[in-house]
């Protein structure tokens, strides 16, 4: 049931540059703690919501980021 | 029931620009893991939505990728 | 009853440039299964919406796809 | 009273370039079967809404279809 | 009641370019049939909503028509 | 009370550019009947709203009309 | 308590380019009646809503018309 | 307890290009009478709401005034 | 409680290009009186909301308004 | 409790341009008095919200001001 | 529980110009306090929402401030 | 099931220019303290959302920022 509202949660969208890029998700909550990890390899794509779990992303490595303010990408 | 709601969710478009684009979708939820691999050949389109299951996206090879957020290519 | 919200539901309009094109709705749910196949002919029109039952579309053969993120026309 | 909501559905719009332009209404729900065919002749303009009933449209034989996402024509 | 929601519904513009143009309106529900038609001549207009009674618009002759996607003008 | 909500509903602008331009209120319904008929002679304004009573509108004679897809005149 | 709603109603501006522009309130409801009648001279300028008592507003005489589908000017 | 909705009913500006310069409130409901007048000398600015009471607002004499269809100057 | 509600409301800007610019707030209800004088020395600004208590605002004196629909700029 | 939809209330931006500006918020409610006062320095920045207890704010004193109607300066 | 409907709520973005910047959140109700200090050393940034307990900041020092009114810097 | 309304909060983009960036949350509620602080190095990326615990963010480092008012970059 928790899911349904989370579905339309803000995502957004993670292009690896290179290999081992690191996705980081933290937990939400009173402890901000790291819950899951996921490794992108060159030229890989994630495409992440926010969720129940997850109130924060953290990204290790070059990569081209898309969300709502606009795109970053990471410098070597 | 559930489904009702899921149905105006979020949607990318996924066009495979080789053979054996794969997209994973990755389980909402206290884990992470892979619940559903797609196989795309060159010039196939997968259009997917967030579902109650899918709260992240996971897409290896190359292909064009249209989100709300503007689109990415993966790289050769 | 469900069928109500559903009405108003995204849809995406799909023209085939070739015969034979293959237009795949996937399941929603907990298991990704093919539920509908429907085959276009060259210059056929589908105007398809996600459903209570469809939270993925797959499209194989040259067609051009319209969707709310831009236009995509899968090469020969 | 169910019908009341489907009344600000949304509408495409179809405009037939030749004679016999078919459009057909694809059943919603768990099975995806052709419940109406309705016939254009050259110059006849067909204005249809997804209803309870209807969950994708087909269309055979050259018009010029008005969308959300833009317009598109099917060849000859 | 069921009337008091129908007034926002949506409408569209139709301007006969020529005598006799004929606007048929198809029934809402399992059955799609003609529920009424209505002729214009040459310069008359006619401004219709969707209905609880009607789903699909069908318009026959030479005939100007506006709708929100933009306008299309059926030729000789 | 039915009223309250009408307040807000569609209106349209018409402007007669001849003497006798005809508006005809069509009966929302299960049968589309005339309602109520206004004249309106040259330079004369109509700004009508859809209401409980009428889903359509048509006009009859010389006149410049403003709905919210844009404006139609209807010629000689 | 009724009038709350209808507060937020749409208006239209009305200015008289001539003396003697009238300005005639059509009743809401199964009869489409005059309820009232303004007489505006030269220069002088009415801003109107759309009440529980008025569903549509006619106009005689030169006037310039503001309204949220564009402005109209009544000729001589 | 009625006021509370009216405070973000909508409201016109009024600045007066000439000494006596007339706002008059008519009132909502079935019977529309002058319940109000207001005069403005040159140069004087009055924002109105419509309110409970006021469902038009009436100006004589020489005056700019700002809606949200646009301005109009009332002419000498 | 009421004034919750309220601290939403709309507000004007109101600068005074001279001493002794008068801000008077006129009361909403069935009488319509002044409840409220506010006076600014030039250079002084007023940021005023519409209020349960207040549904037009009267302005006397050289001054600078901004609203919605644009800014005025009261004469010498 | 109330302040909860006071956190989504308007907010102005007050930058100070001289030492000694003041603002001074001014009472919600049926009588309009003082009730607090902040003093800023040249540089100075003061970003305030409508508050329960706040319905217009004074400002004394050369300052700039950001408002959703756009910006004004104080002159010297 | 009341935090929730917090999360939603506007903030502001603060970068530090110098040594020794000061955000002052000043509290909420019918007193208006100082309830904390943050300090900013040169380079430091600070990104605040308006809270249950926070309806005005203040900030002292030099800074970039962006608000949804748009930017000011103060100066020297 | 707080956690529900809090996905779909707010997020601003932080991209670090040198190692050693610092990413505060400061405590919503009463106090503002430090509950969570986490270290980018040169080139990583966090997305961060307001939450349930967090009410305002200070960073301190060399940083792109990007939010819904522009982006920022810290300086040397």
């Amino acid at each position: 049931m928790d899911n349904i509202t989370a579905i339309t949660g803000e995502y957004v969208v993670i292009k690896a540059l290179d290999n081992g890029v690191t996705i980081i998700g933290l937990t939400r909550g009173q402890n901000t703690k790291f819950h899951h990890t996921e490794k992108l390899d060159k030229g890989e794509i994630m495409i992440a919501q926010f969720t129940e779990h997850t109130s924060a992303i953290k990204i290790r490595g070059r990569a081209e980021i898309l969300t709502k303010h606009g795109s970053v990408t990471t410098g070597d």
